[in-house]
């Protein structure tokens, strides 16, 4: 069976990273059997073999391939008679930077501290040096007054919004791999942080809610919070 | 042949709005010939025939359509064995609107006053009137300091940026619908202004660049500014 690397919290089954969640979903729209691995943040040695030291890493019977947009197109080539992830859209590319440079960040500023208190006591450690350091600041300080950031945040998501007004999922008709990095991103959240971000009347509560759904309910059984 | 009601200038071959230029690259696109008509924001009667008061307004013979998204699928479906839009990729509706509610309304903060100074004198004062109500300021005030706000514009840049720096185009390997919005929004303002937007090693740049050369040079050799 394929196997994962995918961070876990303290609780072994809080699984979060929205790298990672891209790729269970990837799995599940290709209708891959997959056994998702918790990995922590200090078990860089654990994932050595893959040449790098983040997550997702997929192990695929002799292959092994590292980073989510790598991992999707591997899984194109290699299940081509599956279902498509619809990379050959060429604005997927657009999607992912968006929400990695602009989403992303955001959703941190929110989820930061939320993420810390889910660790184990040595990614604690490790988590509050490494992103205390990359942000100039404390965890806390970085999310200090999120409530007064979430209309801008709302704001931001305008494109988003709009388009799932209009269709039903960021890919079209059906689910695609935008779909899954996208939901990635809220999922990430949702895992984490009982911080609601979006309202209930939201066309993207709406879309997030129908993601939640697929595959029997594969993101929406997971061990998170309710918002 | 097909005939185009573009939005022109005092200079009536000054042709600068972004929807028409979604239309006129998506024609060359599929290889159809076009008359340009020019058409002023005052016009409003000119175009009554099509049931509303914007351009693009195309008429191919019996057919008139109206509102660049649904011009763009009439010419989709109408001229379907022609070089495809890639209306398909559900995702050129996210990069529609992340043009129309971030990029357009960025630029128009530099564009504002150039765009009125470019217009007949009628339409000075319908312009003048109209957008200083919508933006509750005057045109001199919505642009001034322009300068100061490049780096933030170009910062907001960032998921274009970094797709450009992957892919030629952003629909992939070849040019699609959505280049041709995206595009529309820096060839506007090419057309209108002659502050420059653009730094010359940005991928960005380049790529707009190739999309200058598109069609035996139709938008590099519009009336506007080389910036």
């Amino acid at each position: 069976m394929i196997k994962l690397y995918d961070l876990a919290g303290a609780d072994e089954n809080r699984r979060f990273s929205p790298y990672c969640w891209r790729i269970r979903m990837s799995l599940a729209h290709k209708g891959l059997a997959v056994d998702c691995l918790p990995w922590r943040f200090t078990e860089k040695e654990k994932i050595k073999f893959s040449g790098q030291e983040r997550v997702p890493v997929l192990v695929d019977g002799e292959n092994t391939v590292s980073d989510s947009w790598q991992i999707a197109k591997y899984l194109e080539t290699e299940y081509a008679d599956a279902p498509s992830l619809k990379l050959e859209n060429g604005e997927v590319l657009f999607i992912k930077f968006w929400t990695e440079t602009i989403l992303h960040p955001e959703l941190l500023k929110f989820t930061l501290l939320d993420i810390h208190d889910s660790l184990t006591e040595k990614d604690k450690q490790y988590f509050r040096e490494s992103r205390e350091k990359r942000f100039g600041k404390t965890l806390e300080e970085v999310v200090k007054g999120r409530e007064e950031r979430l209309p801008d945040f709302q704001k931001m998501l305008t494109p988003l919004r709009l388009t799932l007004k209009k269709q039903q999922f960021v890919a079209g008709n059906s689910p695609g791999f935008s779909d899954y990095i996208v939901f990635g991103a809220f999922q990430w959240a949702r895992c984490i942080s009982d911080f609601s971000l979006l309202q209930t009347e939201d066309p993207i509560c709406e879309w997030r809610e129908k993601m939640l759904g697929l595959y029997n309910s594969l993101a929406g059984e997971a061990v998170g919070y309710s918002v």
